[in-house]
């Protein structure tokens, strides 16, 4: 066991923790072939794990929104993580649950319910949705006039999901032009969110996100409690580009890293081109919660 | 070598074959974790495979249009799919190319211009779309008014795509209630196709199929070429459901099975409950033309 290198990240399949270059799935199963999966993100701080029921929460409720089924229950899989990441050593990570819709028993079937679904997690090194000289500036995203976030009618967006073509091919269009990451609207025009993460805007000190057609991130969640927490007014509406873009000041929210400061969108630029007061209030107050015990648990290899 | 079973299939990865039970991918894949992947299913019938380069011309085709980049050559892909099927033995079979984004070179790294994409292949025994009875009778499909296709704005159908979200809870829809399978309409209200397969109606002696929002099948187009050979004039065109639903007959085409005979959709019935006339006479001239050596090349294990 002690030549084992942990140091890229631990999974666990099937019973056993094992490195996280051994993880692999049949490239038959309908998780790969149909994008048949649900999964979600919990990560772990400095050796704590962050806000972990409300991530497990919504992965249970993912998994009932796509019909999926798995054996383990909620104790089982915190216990499966708990030991997954200790095993890795990792004190900061990004700890992924997944739990895919499987093959069927019969492999002639073409029936979903036909399937044995199974979970798995693995867990790497924590996940910066942006580099650190991103942050520091404020993230420049592009947004495409001839692509659309997949409607809420043909995909939800509120059981996390790995249809993430429309991202990437605006990731493409947005590195060649230049910019950090992209960020979709709808078919109505509306402001949706990015790859990875949730956005909002501040305008005379009222923070907005939109309201639909996202996923409802988690630190999304904490950063409406963070702006509570301040006496900020924070609502869920649907905002239209022009609107977004008439902002005083612009942030992301992701696992990978809290709330992240948008300097551009396309030609416009906020904050003056640098992270803004308010986000860096709300970033603060976000780090600062990750020591509270009741926000957090430490990584524990007995449980 | 003698031990192996290859009974279930074979498969083609990093340079050697294996059996259908080995291949599998990383799970941290872009392929899976983004469904940045792209695929073609290529046929075998009766030991030889049928419109190969048809198939494999789409192949590249969806590729580039998902800015995918493979080392492999056209010819080095044939001779490939040529001895994995040999050696599986599969006389009649399914045959997967695959090409997956990979991971980037610095894992840190969210850019996919940073990864290394990769290709691989598989084959299983033949895979119908729909099992013998239900050929025999005609498929029955559920179109749910609540779930619409992937637009075309967000995820191109043109490149086959593993996104199928909307496929699956329709096929749920379906399999609920009491139907074989699901066809989906757009945003606008127009016919787009079901998982595997695109749709035809004849009314009054002319074939339509949907023109936009959906794959630009293979069987699709041998479909074409067929109703071309008995002289029956076929369009391309916009169909709302209501019109669909007006045909005298109805089929899908798919490399599944070719042009199939569907029955009933929703509660209407098509064609007296059973497979057309017509319908049957394009699927008849569609396997006649397996055996034709301009449609068709054995396969061969020294290519």
């Amino acid at each position: 066991m002690n030549e084992i290198d942990w140091s890229a990240g631990a999974a666990w399949m099937k019973g056993e923790i094992i490195p996280i270059s051994q993880a692999a799935i049949p490239v038959t199963d309908w998780g790969l072939t149909h994008s048949d999966i649900t999964y979600d993100v919990v990560h772990v701080w400095d050796g704590r794990f962050f806000r972990a029921d409300d991530y497990l929460d919504r992965f249970e409720r993912s998994m009932e929104k796509c019909r999926l089924s798995v054996p383990q229950t909620r104790d089982e899989m915190k216990s499966i993580l708990h030991r997954m990441v200790a095993r890795s050593g990792l004190q900061s990570s990004y700890v992924s649950v997944v739990a895919s819709r499987g093959k069927p028993v019969d492999v002639r079937s073409r029936d979903p319910r036909d399937c044995v679904n199974h979970f798995y997690a693995w867990c790497v090194p924590f996940v910066w949705v942006f580099p650190e000289d991103v942050l520091e500036r404020g993230a420049h995203l592009y947004v495409p006039n001839d692509i659309e976030r997949i409607a809420t009618e043909s995909v939800d967006p509120t059981a996390k999901n790995y249809h993430w073509g429309d991202f990437t091919q605006g990731l493409f269009d947005a590195k060649e032009a230049g910019f950090d990451s992209t960020m979709l609207v709808d078919a109505n025009g509306h402001v949706t969110e990015g790859p990875g993460f949730n956005v909002f805007m501040i305008k005379n000190g009222r923070v907005k996100t939109p309201r639909a057609g996202v996923l409802e991130g988690i630190t999304r969640k904490v950063a409406m409690e963070i702006c509570a927490h301040h006496g900020l007014a924070c609502e869920q509406v649907d905002i239209t580009l022009a609107e977004f873009l008439e902002a005083d000041e612009v942030f992301a929210t992701t696992t990978g890293g809290g709330p992240v400061a948008i300097s551009k969108i396309n030609d416009r630029v906020f904050s003056n081109g640098a992270p803004g007061e308010i986000t860096k209030r709300l970033n603060g107050t976000y780090w600062d919660w990750h020591n509270d015990p009741k926000m957090s648990e430490a990584v524990d290899a007995s449980l």
